[in-house]
């Protein structure tokens, strides 16, 4: 089978000859129908500082994936050929599927394991599917497990882009009153079919509403101190998203009213499993 | 009696002859015999933003108070006369002693209640006990309670003044393997007596150490940036200095390794009972 492979900082992905997978124990054998390119990958390619991430080359990227599967290793009798999955890209042990030593879905079949497992239902595409393996598991993780959203709390969302739309959505559908801050007009329109309680430029509009939780997936510098400034006493800020990776916070109503600021980073297989309807 | 008493923004405090207090239900008098001066008492005279904090006026001012207690209001019999008793200063309803409707103990006695009121240990000194209602609480609230130190974890202390130097020694001696930062040379002397595994002018000389927790009890902005790029993966910054307010971080570190920054503020009756001897 072909598949498209990472070589070394700057390099086109080039599509080479590689053999085809064999699931061993405890693995299985999954054909890829869908699989998205993450802005990471992109980054990936440009930037040397990343190269630590691939110990062995040349290696198939693509860490947003789902597909069927086609063989069933010893031990993963749990699973069967022709079950429809999402991978969930992070294994256990901080490896991941496009990276280290396991290869991604840039080519037809991939190696899979318990940690990436998630079984995907049948009115869920293999193209949302794989968008929820990354873009729908980091939104998740920020707003519900690390900020750790629910019915009824006052919860912010800055930036309504491919994060923050689906972070404010799950929030909304979880039965929190959320409120948008957005700068672009149009994505402010979004606003009905969020579920959002609010929408304005910058979060600042909503500080009479005391908001126990603000997710920055924007992450502008700005951003997180209009959060720091807008939070009720003891709220939290999950700071996602790296638009720049410099900000100026004021530390007065960090520390008079007690406020916790989290970074969040990608997120789990419950996380995945979680974002599934059931 | 007479009682140091804040009569409004600029005005030096006034010694005026004031009514002396009788023990309502669930109040006892306080003889004060000891009575610190904070920094925040200070302000609150410099600055009319405090106003607020002073509903009625005139106040006796001093929230740092220990003392005998002279007379048992109806339902507080758990308590006697004589009894040797340091006082927290915080009230449930968010109130406190020397603000508020609450005199504080810049005059002979004062009235106390549950919320504030801790035996003190004959071996504590009244100067002593007076010093652990603020500074010894605010300390270990941050390192103890916010930061969670427990033995054997690597904790950063960023600052070895009076703040500092207690935060750092409450962890070192409940078990915490303890790293100091502290840029005049004098102080680092003090490492030795502290109990610290290590002291350095900034606390980015201990990024080997993998350093779990980090209490900035300096607070100039730079410190705040400095432990943000030495803690290990899901390490926690706790904010007490406001030395400087404003800080300039690199959220880079703060997403990718998932760090939580916590701001901290004074602290609970229960902070001052754990730090007397038992």
């Amino acid at each position: 089978m072909k598949a498209w492979q990472f070589t070394g900082t700057n390099n086109p992905l080039t599509l080479n000859e590689v053999a085809e997978p064999s699931a061993g124990p405890g693995q299985v054998v999954v054909s890829v129908k869908a699989a998205g390119v993450c802005h990471s990958d992109v980054t990936a390619i440009d930037d040397a500082g990343w190269m630590p991430l691939f110990p062995e080359l040349p290696r198939t990227m693509g860490h947003e994936n789902a597909g069927v599967i086609t063989e069933v290793g010893a031990g993963m009798e749990h699973w069967k050929v022709g079950d429809r999955v999402g991978l969930s890209p992070v294994m256990k042990d901080g490896d991941a599927l496009g990276y280290g030593k396991w290869d991604g879905g840039f080519g037809p079949q991939l190696l899979a394991t318990d940690d990436n497992l998630v079984k995907l239902p049948d009115e869920v595409s293999f193209e949302l599917g794989a968008m929820a393996t990354d873009a729908g598991l980091t939104a998740y993780h920020a707003i519900m497990a690390v900020g750790g959203a629910k019915p009824g709390m006052k919860v912010g969302v800055i930036g309504l882009g491919g994060l923050g739309y689906i972070g404010a959505r799950v929030a909304a559908l979880s039965g929190a009153e959320v409120y948008g801050a957005e700068v672009n007009p149009e994505t402010q329109k979004l606003a009905g079919e969020i579920g959002l309680a609010g929408v304005a430029e910058s979060i600042t509009a909503f500080r009479d509403k005391n908001l126990d939780l603000i997710v920055d997936y924007a992450g502008f510098g700005t951003t997180t101190s209009a959060a720091l400034e807008t939070l009720a006493e003891f709220g939290t800020l999950v700071q996602v998203g790296m638009g720049r990776l410099e900000a100026t916070i004021n530390t007065y109503p960090l520390i008079i009213n007690q406020l916790s600021i989290k970074g969040s980073k990608s997120g789990t297989k419950e996380d995945l499993e979680n974002l599934m309807p059931s």
